[in-house]
C-alpha cells in the first residue's frame, strides 16, 4: 500500500529528530554506574543461583574450617580453584595461624541434697586451656558482668565463676560478648578456677555457642565453656536455692601456630588500577557446625561479586578486590596480614567492604567514611529499591576483618544483611547449609555486587574519615566475629 | 429511730418472701456441678502456682526418669511424698518395665571424593541393640516411607536404610511416627544393617528426638537412630550426588526387666464411691532432656487437680483417681497393669482423662464416648470461656496410657492443650523447664481441675462409646506418646 511509506518516513524522522533536538554533539561527560550494568548484575546473581551452590561446596563439601584444621586447608585450595574457574586472578597471601584443637568435653552439675545430677551442654570456648584429666570442680557463683566479678573479692576464690546474661535479641550481642571474650581472665585475677558463660544466643534447643576467649598477660589461665541457655536458666534456678557444685572436664589445647592463607582475588580496574576496592569475608568457620552463615554466606556473596565483576566489559574503573580472610574467629591474623602487606597501598585503598554477618536478605547500605561520603552513593541506590535494599542506613559500617585499616583511614561501606536470626545458630553446631535461604542469599549477592561496581565506577572518591581519635588500636576489637 | 423499725421488718419479709414465691418448699433438686466451686479451683489453679513449682521440683531436681533409671525411683517417691503432703490418699501399683540404657554413640559421614567426613548429631531409639564396638558401616539409603523400602528388594541387602519424611507440624506426628517405630524391622526383612530416622521435630538446632521403636518378632533386631534434621537434609543433599556412606556407634542394650509402679491417688466420692473419673499422666521420661513438656507438666497438672479437688467440702459425688503411670515412653507396661488390676472396677470407670501433650494453654474439651455424651458436659463450660476453653472440640480423646481401657467401653474426655510448639522439644535434650511456659501451665491446669470436677460431680454420666470394631487391641497403638 503506497500510503504506508509517507507514513514510515514521517515516523522515523520524528523519531531520529528526537535525540538531537535535546543535546549538541558533544565529548561525552562521564557517565557514571551504568543502569545496563544493573540490569546484568542483579538479574545474574538473582538467576545464576552460583552463591548458594558454591556455598553447598564450602559447608557440605567441605565443613568446618577452624585455623590450622584440615578443614581450612582445604577450603583455601577451594577458594583458590573456584576463582581460577571463574576467570579471576587469584593468589595466596601467606598468614601464621593459631591452632587451637578441642578434645573430649563434658560438664555436669553434681548430686545434692535438693536435686540429681544434670550434664551440662557445653563447648569449650575458642583459646581456653583444657582442664586436668579428672576435671575442675568448683563452687558455682553467678555474676552478670565483668565489674561484678571484680567486686567480690575473695568470694570468687576456688569458684567456678558463671556469667549469666540476658540476651535476647540480635542487637545484644556487642554488650554481652566481654563475658567470653574477657570473663575467664577477670575472674582468675580473684581466684577462679574455671569460667562458664552463657552462650551468646537468641534461641535454643539445647544448643551451645562457642567463640572466642583471650588470656590476659600475667594471670593464670583458666579453663572457660560456654553453656547453652537451657544449662544457664538451670545453673540460675538452682544457685537460688543453695549451693551447686559443677565438674567440668576439657580436652582442648593449642598447639603450635600453623601456615595458612589469605586468599586474595583481583578484577583489575580499567583507568584507575591502584585505587582499590576491598571486598572481605572470613574463609576460617569454628570447628563446629560448618560455618554456613558464618561466614560461608559472606564467602559466596563477595566469590560471587568477583566473578560477575570480572565479566563486565569494559572492566570497572577501580580494581576490586577481593580478600577471603583468615583466622578472622579466633585470632585476626588474616586481617593483620593483610595490613600488614599492604600497607604501602593503604592509601589508595578507596573503600573496604566486609560481608560478615550471615546471608539474609538485604536491607540498605552503611558508611564510615568523611562528611558527605553517603552523598558519593546515594544517587545509585534505585536499581536496590525492588530488593527493599535501596536506602542508606544509620550505623557504622565495619567488620572484624577491615577494622586493621581503620589507622590507615580506609573509607568502610557495607551491605548491611537482615542478621535477626544470625546468633540462633551462629558458632553452634547449627550453623548448617539449611539455615541459608538461597533467596535470601541471592539478593544479598545481587545488592553487594552493585554496590561494588558503583564504588568501582562511580568518578568521585568517599572522602576518607578521620584518624581515630585515641591511640591506634594494634589490637582492634572485631564488630562481631 | 422508731421509724426505723416497720421499714427493717417490711425488707427482712420481701427478702425471705422471694424464694418461697418461687416454689414452694420441698427435697432439694439435685444441683451438679456448683458455679462456686468454680471459682474455687480456677482460683486456686491460677493464682498459686503450685503445679509450675511442682514441675521444677520434678525436672531440676529429679531430672529425666526412663523406666527402670534411679531418677524413675527418685519420681516414684517424689510423687507419693507429694501426694501425702497433699492429704491425697496414694498408693503404689507394681509394673515391671523395660530397662534399656543408652551408651556412648556417634555416627558419621565417611569422607569420599566430593566431600569430607561429618558428625551426625543423632540418638539412638529406646529399644534398639547396639552396634559392635568398631560400629556398623553401610551405604546410605534413602526412603520415604516403609511400602518404599519393601519395594526396593535386594537392593536393601548391606544398606543403611535412611528414613526421610516431610514433618512440618505437631499434626503431622502420627503420619510418620511408624517410621520410628516399625523402620528397623522392616528395613531389616529386606537386609538392611541399621537404620536411622529423620528426627519427628517441628524445629531444630542440631538437636535429634529419640523415641521408642520395636522389633518384630522374627526379624534381624538392627540398630536404629534417629538424627537430627540437619543431618537429614545433609544425607539427603549429599545421596542425591551420588554413594554415600556412614558409620554408625551405638552403646546401648537391654538389661533384664525392672520393678517400678504405677502412683495411684485418690480422692473418695461422697455419693457414688465406685464410680471412678481416672485422671492419667506418665511419670516416666525419656534419658534426654528432663521431660518437662513431655509428661511433667501432664504429671504435675493431674497432681494438682487431686489437691484441689481433695481439699473441696464436701467432696465430689465420684470418685476422682489420679494415675501417674509408668513406662509410657517404651512398653507402656504401666497402662496394661492398670487395665489388668483394674478389670473388675473398669466398668464404673465412668470417665478417662490422660494429659500427654505438653504444658501448653487450654484450648478445649474433647470427648469419646457414646451418642450424645457431650451434652452432659456442655452445659458446664461457662467457667472456661475466660480460659478460653470453653468449646467442645473435633477429634477423639484418647491417652496411650489410657488405650488399655477400650476394650472396657471406657468414656474418654480430654481437655485438649496448644501443642502446636510441642514437637520443638520432644523427646530431646531441649525438653526442660524453660520451655514450659507457667501461665499456661497454670491455665490448663485450671481448666482439667474445673473439667475433673464436673465429670465428677455432674448428675449423670457419659454413655458408654461402642465396643473397638475388629479384635480388641491387645497390642494398643500410642496415640502420641
Ligand atoms: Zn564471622
Ligand atoms: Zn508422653
Amino acid at each position: 500500500m503506497p500510503s504506508a511509506l509517507p507514513l514510515s518516513a514521517a515516523l522515523l524522522s520524528l523519531l531520529t529528530a528526537a535525540p538531537k533536538a535535546q543535546a549538541p554533539v558533544a565529548a561525552p561527560k562521564d557517565p557514571g554506574p551504568s543502569p545496563q550494568v544493573a540490569a546484568q548484575l542483579i538479574g545474574a546473581a538473582l538467576s545464576e543461583g552460583r552463591a548458594y551452590a558454591r556455598l553447598a561446596e564450602l559447608t557440605d563439601g567441605i565443613g568446618p574450617r577452624l585455623s590450622g584444621s584440615e578443614g581450612e586447608k582445604a577450603a583455601v585450595q577451594w577458594a583458590k580453584r573456584s576463582f581460577e574457574a571463574d576467570g579471576v586472578k587469584v593468589w595466596l597471601e601467606p598468614v601464621k595461624v593459631p591452632r587451637w584443637v578441642r578434645g573430649e568435653e563434658s560438664g555436669r552439675v553434681l548430686a545434692s541434697e535438693r536435686f540429681r545430677e544434670h550434664p551440662l551442654a557445653l563447648l569449650a570456648l575458642g583459646g581456653s586451656v583444657g582442664t586436668p584429666a579428672e576435671g575442675v570442680t568448683g563452687e558455682v557463683l553467678e555474676v552478670r558482668s565483668l565489674e561484678e566479678v571484680a567486686g567480690l573479692g575473695e568470694k570468687v576464690k576456688g569458684k567456678i565463676v558463671f556469667f549469666n546474661h540476658a540476651m535476647a535479641e540480635a542487637a545484644d550481642y556487642g554488650k554481652y560478648a566481654g563475658l567470653r571474650t574477657r570473663g575467664a581472665s577477670v575472674a582468675a585475677k580473684s581466684g577462679a578456677v574455671a569460667v562458664l558463660v552463657r552462650s551468646l544466643a537468641t534461641a535454643s534447643l539445647r544448643s551451645p555457642h562457642t567463640g572466642a576467649m583471650r588470656y590476659d598477660e600475667g594471670v593464670p589461665q583458666i579453663p572457660a565453656a560456654a553453656v547453652s541457655v537451657e544449662d544457664a536458666e538451670l545453673l540460675h534456678r538452682l544457685v537460688a536455692g543453695g549451693p551447686v557444685k559443677v565438674e567440668l572436664k576439657l580436652g582442648c589445647q593449642t598447639q603450635p601456630d600453623a601456615d595458612s592463607f589469605n586468599v586474595v582475588a583481583e578484577v583489575k580496574g580499567r583507568e584507575k588500577p591502584k585505587e582499590v576496592v576491598l571486598l572481605g569475608a572470613h574463609l576460617d568457620s569454628w570447628d563446629v557446625g560448618t560455618g554456613a552463615h558464618d561466614d560461608g554466606a559472606g564467602v559466596t556473596m563477595v566469590m560471587e561479586t568477583a566473578r560477575l565483576l570480572g565479566k563486565l566489559k569494559p572492566a570497572p574503573r577501580r580494581t576490586v578486590r577481593v580478600v577471603l580472610f583468615a583466622n578472622e574467629e579466633n585470632g585476626l591474623r588474616g586481617g593483620r596480614a593483610y595490613a600488614e602487606a599492604h600497607a604501602a597501598e593503604l592509601g589508595t585503598h578507596v573503600a573496604a567492604l566486609e560481608m560478615d554477618s550471615g546471608g539474609g536478605r538485604p536491607l540498605g547500605v552503611t558508611f564510615r567514611a568523611g562528611p558527605g561520603g553517603e552523598e558519593l552513593v546515594r544517587p545509585w541506590l534505585q536499581p536496590l529499591e525492588a530488593l527493599g535494599a535501596g536506602v542508606i542506613l544509620a550505623g557504622e559500617a565495619g567488620g572484624a576483618d577491615i577494622s586493621p585499616l581503620i589507622p590507615a583511614r580506609v573509607p568502610f561501606v557495607g551491605v548491611r544483611v537482615d542478621s535477626s536470626r544470625y546468633f540462633d545458630v551462629h558458632h553452634s553446631h547449627a550453623d548448617t547449609l539449611d539455615k541459608v535461604n538461597p533467596k535470601d542469599l541471592a539478593q544479598s549477592t545481587a545488592a553487594l555486587a552493585w554496590v561494588s561496581y558503583v564504588l568501582a565506577e562511580v568518578p568521585g572518591v568517599l572522602p576518607r574519615p578521620e584518624a581515630p581519635p585515641a591511640a591506634p588500636p594494634t589490637t582492634p576489637k572485631p564488630a562481631a566475629p
